[in-house]
């Protein structure tokens, strides 16, 4: 036992295996469970283009992944997220935020709003990119415009 | 348990509370055994103008803050490192690095040549700055240039 409460946030939509990467390495080190921030429709559609699936199916398709992969029987709450340092931000009891290298330089932000808020800061955890057949790493950006599958697949 | 062999690495002299967060941090996950990484004197030095402390000397302070630090009894390995990502891509049998904010950029560098030699890419695990006084982080050259001391107290 660590002591381990862990957050991970994203859209998670299309679901693909670098989300089941960041949310297997939540689940492994969340003993004291995990916190899954799922972006609002509003707030995921405000920065893209694409098209974002329903929150609704966005959340069934990451408690299907997560039941997959909970393989320790983890404690896990799926909340709406609306603003993008939500959660992490309004909870003093949250250990460890576990993020893609992308957003990982996000931490020192976060950690000097908890500062401000007389939070302890937590800690970072980068789970590695998932790359696909072609050596590029996997997005849902990627699927969505029909270049792999979910799996990182190349599709003729 | 979650199953996690760690890695942290660092000139570690002097030895100061930003390290012992570092080391604290690292330790509370290596349920599977830490190595530390700490640099050779020539390493060390070619990087800084600063006096480092020697090598044993670092090592004796590291030895110290360790048993104070370690209360789940972990397997500790203290290892002489030679080059900036040694051992990290040298050692297939690593599943985390335990980083500051300032070295975490280091990960995709040091993922790139894991995934080159044939080995998983790691976890990076962000330790939060620890802050002086002042507000301030806590570093080594601020320590040596006498603006505070090892525990990021003011020294006038």
């Amino acid at each position: 036992m660590t002591g381990t409460r862990v957050a991970v946030a994203g859209t998670f939509g299309p679901l693909h295996d670098g989300h089941r990467n960041l949310l297997g390495t939540a689940l492994k080190y969340a003993d004291e469970g995990l916190i899954v921030g799922l972006t609002s429709d509003a707030f995921a559609r405000a920065s893209r283009t694409r098209e974002i699936p329903s929150f609704e199916d966005r959340r069934a398709a990451l408690e299907t992944a997560i039941a997959d992969l909970d393989d320790w029987g983890r404690e896990v709450e799926i909340r709406r997220l609306t603003t993008e340092h939500g959660i992490v931000t309004d909870e003093p009891d949250i250990d460890a935020l576990v993020v893609s290298p992308e957003t990982a330089p996000e931490l020192a932000a976060i950690n000097e709003t908890r500062r401000e808020r007389g939070f302890d800061p937590i800690e970072g955890i980068v789970a590695p990119y998932v790359l696909a057949a072609d050596g590029e790493r996997i997005s849902s950006t990627r699927i969505v415009r029909g270049e792999i599958d979910e799996h990182g697949r190349i599709r003729e």
